[in-house]
C-alpha cells in the first residue's frame, strides 16, 4: 500500500512548483513539459520500460502539418520513461512503476550541427539528476539509425 | 513501406477537421480529445495493445489537486488504444500499429448513477464505429474491480 500511496502523491502534473534541476548537456529542463500533448507511446521489452512521447507546441504544429522532414528549429520532443510494473487489479496490464528518467531532443540546426541538429538532454530518477555525456554525442550515435526521419525514432501514433 | 506511409499520413493530431462519428451509448465523441494532456500509459500483453490515457481539463485539474476520490462531475478520461507493432529501426520497441479503438469515461454522478456515476463510450477503428452496449453496463461490470478508486483503473504516472 505504501507504493500506491506514493503513486497518488506524485501524480503526473502535480500541484506545486516545477522542479528545476541543473542543466543536462547545457540544456535546461523545459518548464512546461508536463502540459505538452502526446505524440506517441512505446514499450521496450529489452529494458522493461514504458514511454510516453510528448511534444512542445512547435513540435505538435509541425506534426499536424507534416512539417517534420526536417523538424523545424524550436521543436522539442520529450520522452517520459518509467520502469514496468503490473497493475494490481488487472494483471495483464503493464503500467508505470518508478520513474526511470525523462529526456528531450531540442532542434537547433545551427547550435547542434555536430549532432544532427539536435541537442540531447536527460534527467534521471525522481531527483532529476542531469546527464552530461559529451554534449549528447553517444545519444546521437544511436539516433543515426533514424537519419531518414531527421534522427527521430518516434512516429506519430495514428488517429482518425 | 505502405504501412509506414500510412502511419505518417494519419498522425495523431492531424491537420483538418475532427471526425464526428455517431454517439456511443448516447455519448458524443469529445471534440478536443486530441489536445488533452496525458495521465498515464499502459501495455496489455494479453491482447497486445498499447494505451495512452488522457484527461480533459476537469480531470487533469482534479488529478493535480488529488481530488479524485471521487472524481468530480465533468471529468472525462480517454483511452487511445493501438495494436502492437515493432519499430522497424529498433526491434525491442513495441510501438503503435493500427488503431484498435478510442474510449471514454464521462463522470456525471446523477445521469450515470446506475453505472457508478460514469458513462462509458467507445469508437472502434479508424472509421470510429460507435459501440452501443446497453448503456455501458458491461464496461461497468469490469470497472467494479476498481471501486476503491471510483471505478477508475488508471493511476497517474509519477513525475517529480
Amino acid at each position: 500500500m505504501r507504493k500506491l500511496a506514493f503513486l497518488f502523491a506524485t501524480a503526473i502534473l502535480p500541484l506545486g512548483a516545477q522542479a528545476t534541476p541543473p542543466p543536462s548537456n547545457g540544456i535546461k529542463l523545459p518548464a512546461t513539459y508536463k502540459h505538452w500533448q502526446v505524440l506517441g507511446v512505446s514499450h521496450r521489452d529489452d529494458n522493461q520500460s514504458l514511454r510516453v512521447i510528448v511534444g512542445n507546441t512547435t513540435a505538435m504544429t509541425a506534426t499536424r502539418k507534416g512539417n517534420t522532414h526536417p523538424w523545424p528549429d524550436g521543436a522539442i520532443l520529450g520522452k517520459l520513461v518509467w520502469k514496468d510494473s503490473r497493475h494490481p487489479l488487472w494483471q495483464p496490464a503493464i503500467v508505470p512503476g518508478t520513474l526511470s528518467h525523462i529526456e528531450f531532443m531540442v532542434k537547433d540546426s545551427k547550435k547542434y550541427a555536430d549532432t544532427g541538429g539536435w541537442g540531447f538532454a536527460r534527467w534521471v530518477g525522481m531527483e532529476l539528476k542531469p546527464l552530461d555525456n559529451d554534449g549528447g554525442k553517444p545519444c546521437f550515435e544511436c539516433h543515426k539509425a533514424a537519419a531518414k526521419t531527421d534522427f527521430v525514432f518516434t512516429r506519430p501514433a495514428p488517429l482518425p
